[in-house]
């Protein structure tokens, strides 16, 4: 991956965006009453550069990868069980894999560094290493790995965009890939570490005390080289994380909307961001996550997220739920008449309608 | 309609309900962590009384009433707008017209006393009176009036299930119906004005005082009489609001899941649950809105609603993006793996990715 191309990536298009603004005025309801869904449906207008904007086929990417921090204990669960859920997405029995059939989405699952040697139909096996090095001892990954991966997020957008897809979602699995994530989140924002880890998918007290002593010490070993974002994601991220922070920059580059899911993958959009602002542009906020970190992310990035789940599986549930009202706020812009259509006088029920603060 | 009748309302199936938590608790992902989502599948368990809950078709109901207080100058857009929405909405230009559409769901539009007579293809006339009395000076109803609109809402639900409708949507049009909701809150809880009155579709700021200063006067000429919700109901409701409350009532009665939208649907909700309160074990809160009484009657259904959109027009929008994210609750419970068929073995990982807390 060569970072100069990035310097292509531009905002969206502020004239359809704003324009569209017009147009959500025009339509027969109370001036702003439809609220997130009418901002979801401007900046739709910006990313797309038209006043229809349109949503076809639909995917979420899952980037599946191993931690070496694991070695530390940090995680409830064995890391076989990544490879194990990789294949299970496939298999169609995961939660992803109902969510997205649910909203007629599809899945694209990435190994991009799975510790074992995994083959599924369908499996795309882009593996960087056979899961990253134990960040508290050594870097999680030499620069070379950590563009190697970026740059399968980055192309996997221009594929999908080949094939018709025109919104992207960001899953993961990683067994302990909190750990990398909260980490990676202190490396960029300088947030405590009570701030930024929590239990992950379940650990006891005793565990999650051990856990955040983990990541002290992962960023006592690093904390003089934490300047930079790419520095940040060599020493403290992970393949899944890396393949993300492609996805992001990809999608900003091809001018692609894409859903952050939970807390890895806002972790991983916060990144994106810090390479390059634009990014943000590109970017909708699915389902406030339960997962302590998300909202210092969220913040950053100042996006709103649409649901209110209270989930913190991961896998990119979120984004499928979120592509269903982010097409319908296209619906909205497309098909909704004006009062003119309506036969409600403008002059004399639009400006009562407009509240006035 | 014969409140006897109501006496027949009994709670969800709790059996199911709780069998529905062992079941989402087997299924290949962290304990709970699907959040929100596993909530409102093991409600629906309780509803349909399965393990397997099903959504068939899906209907939003819209109540169109016109309001007498309108006399008073509280709404800022003319009485006239509530007939030419009724007919907007069947034209499908409208908000509740696009998003249902989008989301494949069908929409019934009950004139239930609109002030001109008016009609259209698929229009429902179900008319009480044309407008109700000004509240402001008399009973907005009669107990015979009420009874007969919570009726007309009641039969909705019967007549909507014979025709195969699995779920039912709330939705509202009444030009001054944020008045009648904001008295009908205050009687019903005994909250404060400013609590409850907010500025509608969009007041200026001497239009909202003035319309605080006529919910002042409304709850004095009636505070005491207003001990019985359908007391309330007759006194500062609206014939939309009553058709709402049969609705709740008849969804409760007929065990079918039904969707409460934004603030006049949420007053109307606590109306039915006052009067019985086992109805609450039917509704599912879609949006929070961002009329303020609605969080008082949240808080009192002890809901809590699934989407964050920050919408403040009613018409029943809410409801059908918050159908797609129960059908797809279904489908989870339904469609997912269980650890063994994920080839997790259970007792080395379930336990560990429970949450201890």
């Amino acid at each position: 991956m060569n970072l100069e191309i990035l310097k292509d990536i531009t905002p969206y298009n502020v004239d359809t965006f704003k324009k569209s603004k017009e147009r959500l005025d025009s339509l027969i309801k109370p001036v702003r009453s439809l609220g997130l869904l009418e901002e979801i449906a401007s900046k739709l207008c910006g990313i797309q550069g038209t006043l229809n904007p349109k949503i076809d086929k639909k995917a979420v990417v899952i980037m599946a990868s191993d931690n070496g921090v694991c070695e530390e204990g940090v995680a409830s669960a064995p890391q076989s069980v990544t490879a194990m859920q990789t294949i299970n997405f496939l298999r169609g029995i995961c939660g992803i894999s109902i969510i997205s059939k649910a909203n007629n989405t599809d899945i694209k699952v990435i190994d991009i560094g799975v510790l074992e040697d995994i083959y599924y139909e369908g499996l795309d096996i882009k593996k960087i290493r056979k899961g990253t090095r134990n960040m508290a001892k050594e870097m999680a990954m030499t620069e070379k790995e950590c563009l190697d991966a970026i740059k399968v997020g980055f192309n996997t957008v221009k594929e999908l965009k080949g094939e018709g897809y025109s919104i992207i979602g960001t899953g993961e699995m990683g067994i302990g890939n909190t750990t990398s994530s909260s980490s990676l989140l202190i490396a960029l924002t300088g947030c405590s570490i009570e701030e930024a880890v929590d239990r992950g998918a379940g650990l006891t007290d005793k565990q999650f005390l051990h856990k955040k002593e983990v990541v002290e010490k992962i960023i006592n070993l690093h904390s003089e080289y934490l300047n930079d974002p790419i520095e940040c994601l060599k020493r403290v991220g992970g393949y899944d994380i890396a393949g993300l922070v492609g996805l992001f920059l990809g999608s900003a580059y091809y001018k692609t909307p894409i859903v952050i899911d939970g807390f890895i993958s806002i972790v991983s959009a916060l990144c994106a961001y810090k390479i390059n602002n634009n990014c943000k542009d590109y970017m909708f906020a699915s389902h406030i996550s339960s997962e302590k970190g998300y909202n210092i992310a969220l913040k950053k990035l100042g996006l709103t997220p649409m649901l209110n789940l209270n989930m913190r599986l991961g896998e990119g549930v979120g984004c499928p739920l979120a592509f269903n009202i982010i097409e319908t706020s296209a619906k909205v812009i497309n098909e909704m008449g004006t009062f003119e259509e309506g036969n409600v006088n403008i002059d004399d029920y639009k400006d009562l309608w407009r509240d006035e603060n």
